[in-house]
């Protein structure tokens, strides 16, 4: 008896030797080369160091790489991301998200003896805890890595993190000053709004005139990245999304769908008439998340038939609409989706086949998934 | 100088010595064990068999328990997560989805010689690749496992997978049985609706025209349990949800807030007059599952602020809106939130810290996290 065609792939022995069965992810590393020399090379030109976040790709080799085409260093969200990141070379890290806790304190300090990293703080409780941190004694008489620099995180608008004035900036910024363990390093905000450029030069004329000035001034986003040179006062920018896309960014602008270097590859497993269509790709490897909030648009875009919708998730079954395609896929058919949303669906695969002018190159660990903590 | 009061977890020693941070998923086992007798005792009332659905709690330790308890065995989504349950000694499972491709076709050969496998299909393609399966030796002269039993999957009104027509059920069914590898063995559907007894009811006439008995009928889901009695026809009942329970559970019904037994905890990063509250727990620890759709419900119910709303998720950031709590949490201080849909909670986490009787008992890893394979 003939065995079924395989919709699965074949990882080689040098890589491990084991299949990787659908649904998994694939990114096409050509792709990827072309969107951070890109971004790279407009915020060379506007003169703004590039601090890219790695919520995105996960990956240390990624984050290596964009170093290497010149980012100043990386952004972190969680100290567990950053960890991930330090172990494999990464020397400059930004972590862009309140440390608390005496464990993960400990572990901060920890981490800064063998990186240059710089945190943020957006209340007195996280400074207290930031400047224990700081003064946790150098491990096994490690050399002191200085006072740590501290940037203010401000809410310029989007109503996250963030205290809520400038003056409100100026006055933690002093605190962040009077403690001999940190340094105020400047100001943080995410994204660049239209309310962020007055909220910054207010923030700036504060610190100005209370002899606090700011060296860095950090903001991110990748969707924002076109026009950066809008806010002039930032020094440094974080995009994430651009390594991969998404339908997100292609929705906002900021990508065309040929710049999109991820995919979900998922096998149909079930397509009944007129248009009932099942993928073995649910929220499981697509997440629940939406385009513009509605699920008009579906969870995702069937790059082989782009007139398809993915209109309903279940964790393990797409629920796919095909009535506005001329034909219904075959049962056992592999296809590529696009998802709307990257960066939670790195989250959601131990591994990821990297692909090279068309060709399987690797299968490697998502280093950093699941690092929420 | 004093370390800040700390929201991590201590895991002793003897169950690895580590701190968890957050945000950290907590299961209470009493609470799991109320659960799961009272879903026994209903179908043993009934004297309908219960094979319960692992995808809610991914974890060896709570199917064998169910087992214990009178399950007749348990229920896997993908291969993966069945070899796992296998692994770990459970010895009956029914393969709740289209299984096709060379690669997990021969590993579910090689899962048959290891336990009482059951299998579905909805298609001339998958029962041909089931037959291939069941052609394949067993390993290095293991016993012979017989034929494959094979329900065929029915579409009663839910639209997911399935024949659509009791017709098609009974063609499919006859393709089964004209295969000596493989063997009928009855109907599968999901879940009850208004439509499925009428469904099942002509496609039981039509076999037992054609001489083809089904000796097992299999629905399930936790919200229809409680009117699983409507169906008589139905033999087996694969629920999952009802071992932790959900918001969505609640809504509909199915649970009181006490029978949720997961939670995810997570601290308070950001707190800013007047309302606006950030906590550690966004889309990377309680996916973007809305209730009823609407995000009017949030994304998550904070147990000790039960009038707060976690309005948006970012991927690490809850946004909450306290307006209507009476007081804003400090920042540092530690919350509990149940998740709309607890399945996809569970998949996000590496590990799991079991309580029992308010103490931690353990933690233990989520064996079959991220077996969307």
């Amino acid at each position: 008896m003939e065995p079924p065609p395989s919709p699965c792939l074949w990882q080689d022995a040098a890589s491990g030797g084991s299949w990787v069965l659908t649904p998994y992810i694939r990114a096409d590393l050509d792709v990827v080369e072309a969107n951070l020399r890109r971004m790279q090379a407009r915020f060379d030109a506007l003169g703004i160091r590039l601090r890219p976040h790695v919520k995105t790709h996960k990956l240390p080799r990624l984050a290596l790489r964009q170093v290497e085409l010149g980012a100043v260093g990386v952004t972190c969200q969680k100290l567990t991301e950053a960890e991930v990141m330090v172990d494999a070379g990464v020397g400059d890290v930004l972590l862009s998200y309140n440390m608390m806790g005496e464990e993960r304190l400990r572990r901060l300090a920890h981490l800064r003896g063998r990186c240059r990293l710089t945190v943020v703080a957006d209340s007195l409780p996280v400074i207290e805890g930031l400047a224990w941190a700081a003064s946790v004694p150098a491990p096994r008489g490690g050399a002191d890595p200085g006072p740590l620099p501290v940037l203010v995180d401000g809410d310029t608008g989007y109503g996250r993190t963030g205290v809520s004035s400038p003056a409100e900036a100026v006055a933690l910024a002093r605190e962040i000053a009077s403690r001999p363990g940190l340094r105020f390093a400047g100001l943080f905000t995410y994204p660049n709004l239209p309310t962020t450029r007055p909220w910054l030069l207010q923030a700036l004329g504060g610190l100005a005139a209370a002899g606090l000035p700011a060296e860095v001034v950090s903001s991110g986003g990748t969707p924002g990245a076109a026009h950066a040179h809008e806010v002039p006062e930032v020094t440094e920018y974080r995009p994430g999304t651009y390594v991969f896309n998404d339908r997100m960014m292609v929705d906002r602008g900021a990508a065309a769908l040929s710049d999109c270097a991820l995919r979900v590859v998922s096998t149909v497993v079930s397509a009944h008439p007129p248009a009932r269509v099942i993928v073995d790709a649910g929220s499981k490897a697509l997440t629940s998340d939406l385009l513009r909030g509605s699920v008009e648009d579906g969870y995702g875009l069937i790059v082989e038939y782009p007139e398809a919708r993915i209109h309903r998730l279940s964790e393990e079954h797409g629920h796919c609409d095909f009535s506005a395609c001329d034909r219904l896929p075959a049962v056992g058919e592999v296809v590529t989706i696009v998802p709307n949303h990257v960066c939670p669906v790195v989250n959601l695969f131990d591994r990821v086949a990297l692909f090279r002018g068309g060709s399987l190159q690797e299968v490697v660990p998502v280093a950093a998934r699941g690092c929420s903590q």
